[in-house]
């Protein structure tokens, strides 16, 4: 299988993940129905389209369909798990959060680097292509973004899309580059989430909770 | 009259009326002079900047002053007939701003169709250059967009634009498909107000209203 | 020295400047690490950022490292001077504000001009330009844009894009164009400032103030 086809497959998966984030958010700030739809899109299309402009190439879904196949079936069934469980547990969120964050960073980084981007700004576009979706979300839900209060989230962002450029630098393949900076952001950041890594910042540092 | 003239009739009526909107928001927020020209011209060309940079054409006001002279006159009108008749019953307010969605979310969908788009991406660009002006100028003012409030708001121009298109797939002329989406999106959207159509949702339902 | 390297060199103070705006207010927000990096980026960048991506050519920073080093030395510096001077008083930072301004308004508007717009769409791309940085800055951190608040700061930036294009018709070189409408930018927005010029509004007119 080709490199080029496993970027494809983690872009989707970084999608529905994310949409799923965003269905998340939109039940506990009660939204409804397009509500939903809306912010699980924005959060799931929102980097990547971001990303898009800037680098002056086609925005990714304006051609492609089944990128909202994906949104409204990951939408479809975050809600319908929502309806089974009810409310889930912190964890799984931020564990769903950290992997769509894993595939976002390394496919908007290599994105960057084939229109021909120095290292530095492919590094920034790859961080970019995974907050911003995230970003968009709270303020329009008029939360404080999470990258502005949990330090570790664009660390980590930025360390793994470094350590992907100087992997390949240092020899290895794309796709085991992929692999591993993948593995790592994945669980650096859990390991940031569990045992509260980052410096002390002042007020709310738990992204998925309901502000009074 | 050829569609092509309609269409830019249509254009310029969604962009005084939403300019309107804009300004009586501005109103009710309390902002003075050049607040109320950035809320208006927000509102106003906010929805149709974002499609046309999604849909990487030339913005549509980047080379027509008109667009400006439009807003500014909207503005200057409702400023005037703020002064004298002090606040305006809030129907007026919510039927202007059902006429711009009517207007944009037709116009919005057949500008996508001519750059060769999906149906299904026609009808989010439809959507989208309806609803963004809205969501910018709330997000703005630090209100919840009224999308994220209003189920039927976004439910609406979804109809109102795969009509539109249906319309034309059944035979009928552009500018019959068009006077018969946009009449239906302003009717459902006035009935949806009147009558109070839409899932029961937590807070505030009251787009103007200015929060204590 | 060509007013073409003028330009660059405006650019890159109002990129530094802007970016010590927004270091301060991630100060008094009480973000950490990153989270000021961010907020000092979006500020020095954002507004031309927007302004490239309307008027459709490459965005400024895209091939060019040296941005990122600019805004990575400023917030530093800032950073290092808030240590040594704790919380510096309000009129450093409105000063910056106000000298960012002047660069950026005018460069806005030459690029604007080069790109082959009318006077009038190059006005409103300067304004912009100047003032749509600190609008995603306080967005972001969920502070009312103080464009919104402070009518006279948009009423400057106005008046002083305009100048820049009358003097050149009326025969003044582009240098000393320049030169003169920055320093009326300047004056004029540090004398509102101090004598406290503008309508009144209602609310908070301290940009810099952190909410309760």
């Amino acid at each position: 299988m080709t490199s080029q086809l496993w970027f494809a497959i983690f872009d989707f998966l970084g999608i529905a993940v994310f949409a799923a984030s965003g269905t998340l958010l939109a039940h506990r700030k009660q939204l409804d129905g397009f509500g939903v739809l809306v912010l699980a899109s924005l959060t799931a299309i929102g980097g990547g389209t971001l990303r898009d402009i800037l680098l002056d190439v086609p925005v990714f879904w304006i051609q492609d369909n089944s990128v909202f196949y994906t949104i409204a079936a990951a939408a479809f069934f975050t809600v319908i798990v929502l309806r089974i469980y009810g409310d889930l547990p912190k964890r799984v969120l931020l564990t769903a959060d950290a992997l769509g964050l894993a595939f976002f960073v390394i496919v908007g980084t290599q994105k960057a680097l084939d229109v021909g981007v120095s290292y530095l700004i492919a590094v920034i576009m790859g961080t970019f292509t995974g907050v911003a979706g995230g970003m968009l979300r709270d303020v329009l839900v008029q939360d404080t973004p999470m990258i502005l209060k949990q330090e570790l989230y664009a660390t980590v962002c930025i360390l793994g899309s470094a350590a992907y450029i100087v992997l390949q630098i240092l020899g290895l393949s794309q796709l085991l580059s992929m692999a591993a900076s993948m593995s790592f952001i994945f669980c650096l950041r859990l390991a940031a989430i569990y045992w509260h890594w980052g410096l002390p910042v002042f007020g709310d540092r738990d992204p998925y909770r309901v502000k009074k």
